[in-house]
């Protein structure tokens, strides 16, 4: 493992390096000669600006707002590094605008700044909306980022999403909506136990509860143990964190007390998304959860317990968040197509509904192949971006925050289009040449 | 003119909805298959970000930001449109990106924002500084410009420019310089008068002054005439332009009072950039400068005074910021060069002698063709770019300033492969079918 995470590390340094980035600005429009000029500027963009002015909607018809986003972070939690700032933070965003455009065929600007306090990220938010159909906050710390998201989408009328939030949530939904199917039991009625409350399980137990899960049947479990109404650090977390304070109050309907070991005892699955394992979470825990257990143990590199022990210990279906085993939960699975769907419907914010349809979606796509060690699509089978575009789409139309009306079908053809037309231009520039191959002696 | 230009409206409107804007975002690595991912993001990207952490300057050598700006605006003063707000603003930065990257193979991202005051956009330049290599302000109006750029320059640690003072200031340095020589006279010992006191000519004339021209031999005339110390609004333009203030002070040293009809008696040049012609100059004024008399009349569409009329009435060389008259004062001559060699030397900021340096640059680039009515390069001699970036480059070493230190040649070599291959990509995306021609049936 640690040889081999220092492979990825050596190469993306020299490969960084060789490329100097990884993406890049170009025309999609033709430049055939100098006089082109007059159309793309003076004097005849002129005209294009006094309609855009006479109604600012039209900014969407005219400009490449439709298709752009800003990935906005501060750099204060950067993957698993912590607070290394906004310089440091743009080689994830600019991998993140790859993954974007790639999977899901939109133009991402990478935006790290320097923002002291939370507010000065929305303002920066806020500045910056005319430019793009819509934000994606990324590696913002925790409780910071709650604050940002909800500012932003009460503030805004585009698109903006925090990924380790309503991303992750997304994908865990999606996951445990499969995994309740494997195990043969009523999602609705089970308890879920989340390990760790940051920024991704505050959001996937708001979205669970959304979906249908008893509040009361959830458990959170953070770095001090159980969350209920009456631990002593409440007043506190009322003031520096209400979100976590809210489910602290709603959840736990039993009151249980304790850590980790404490909250498993009986419970139906659990989501970890805490701290690097093996260990976190102890096979008599596992043992100790009801019958044909589901166990999402998502920390990365090294999962809260590995896979085998967790099974070995009774767990029916298992997930982490890494590649190389069975069921990745990645939140790459929901953000290219929310996106896309948001963008195409030019949507006024993305609601926990269009989440939900999204890892309705993602689930459903995995139809007759699912089964314990398949209960979520992978990247490779990108027809399912399309599908989650026109889900998200479709459920934004519905609740009338769209700016244009599309049908399912109409969603789905046109997200596959942009999507192979990016994946095409991409292949193409490699094929001539035009995108150099220097890896090739580095992997 | 009238019917041309109605042409060109009608046609930028239709293809600026048939394309969906002008720009995109793409990876310029390869993405041969998801296992890529794992260098261009996790787990990979972590040790690319802790480089960086530990030595921010890293961020030129690994990011796009080596190569990347922000085309920043809030839509206060666009093109002749006035302030048409951040949305409608898009337009004109879209066009604005294509011709950094077809002219100078720079990445830059449109930025029009929603800002109140000036100080709103400053703190957004602060902001943004660490995602960017440079910035450029644009159609923001006077003087809140003045008062942008100066705070940007102090606080920032890369290029910032605005391109309605420094690159119309550039570009009119250099159409003077050779001019000058057309008509054999020395520009230290003219006179040179100014119409408008706008961002482009206060800024002009800052850099003549600094470029040689006597300050005392510079007139400037704005809408209620003459400046002069003794004009009664001097207490006001004090506190609301101190810019034009201190030239007010500092130039026309025989106090004289009046008009434009006034101002040019027995001048050299004048340079207008002030209101539409024709009939703003008129010619009995031109007849009343001195014999072989410069006129640059630079509004646009319509001149202040028709090129054929300053003829008639004595101009020796007459300029116009017209493609389709001789002589055009551009500032598309100047920001391509200067930002690809202050980027390309990784500069902390851009420096009046980098300005003059370019305008001489320009200026010799001329060299044998130089005659009344070849005083400027065009845009399709586009070899002069990488000589202007080589020039800009050498002058920043020289300074002090550059991150990178880079000699004449290496600069030029670098910025033309730069150029090149962005035209190339280009082409072969449109030659290749995946830029498609929706223009043909339109131009």
């Amino acid at each position: 493992m640690g040889e081999e995470l220092n492979k990825w590390f050596k190469v993306a340094i020299e490969a960084s390096r060789r490329y100097g980035g990884k993406i890049m600005v170009l025309p999609k429009v033709p430049v055939r000669n100098l006089q082109d000029f007059s159309i793309w500027y003076t004097p005849g963009v002129a005209a294009v600006s006094k309609e855009i002015n006479a109604d600012v909607d039209k900014s969407f018809d005219y400009t490449w707002r439709w298709n752009a986003i800003a990935i906005l972070t501060d750099g204060s939690r950067v993957l698993g590094l912590g607070n290394v700032g906004p310089e440091a933070a743009m080689p994830v965003m600019e991998g993140k605008a790859l993954l974007f455009k790639y999977l899901g065929g939109v133009d991402a600007v990478p935006l790290p700044v320097r923002a002291k306090t939370q507010d000065d990220i929305v303002n920066i938010g806020k500045a910056i909306e005319p430019a793009f159909g819509g934000i994606n906050l990324e590696d913002t710390e925790s409780p910071k980022c709650f604050y940002v998201l909800e500012k932003l989408r009460e503030e805004l009328k585009i698109a903006v999403w925090h990924d380790d939030q309503q991303g992750t949530a997304g994908a865990i939904l999606a996951g445990l909506i499969n995994a309740f199917k494997v195990v043969g039991k009523r999602i609705e009625d089970s308890t879920i136990v989340f390990i760790g409350a940051g920024a991704s399980n505050i959001a996937a137990a708001r979205i669970l509860i959304k979906y249908g899960v008893k509040p009361g049947n959830v458990i959170l479990v953070d770095s001090k143990g159980i969350l209920h109404p009456e631990r002593e650090d409440m007043d506190k977390l009322m003031l520096t964190n209400p979100w976590k304070y809210d489910l602290a109050i709603k959840t736990n309907a039993e009151r249980r007390k304790g850590g980790i070991k404490e909250a498993l005892v009986g419970a139906d699955a659990v989501v970890a998304a805490s701290v690097q394992g093996p260990g976190v979470i102890k096979k008599e825990w596992v043992k100790s959860m009801n019958k044909d257990s589901i166990v999402f143990a998502l920390a990365n590199p090294i999962p809260e317990i590995w896979p085998w022990e967790a099974k070995e210990a009774g767990a029916k279906v298992v997930a982490t968040g890494r590649s190389d085993f069975p069921n990745q939960v990645n939140n790459s699975l929901v953000f290219p197509g929310v996106f896309r769907g948001a963008l195409d419907a030019r949507v006024r914010t993305i609601t926990d509904e269009m989440i939900i349809a999204a890892a309705q979606e993602i689930a459903n796509f995995v139809g007759d192949k699912l089964s314990a060690d398949k209960i979520l699509p992978t990247m490779e089978e990108w027809d399912f971006y399309s599908r989650v575009a026109a889900a998200v789409a479709v459920k934004a139309v519905e609740q009338g925050i769209a700016r244009k009306s599309l049908s399912w079908k109409e969603e789905y053809e046109r997200a596959k289009e942009i999507i192979a037309a990016s994946r095409l231009i991409i292949e193409t520039l490699f094929g001539k040449g035009l995108i150099k191959d220097l890896l090739s002696d580095l992997t």
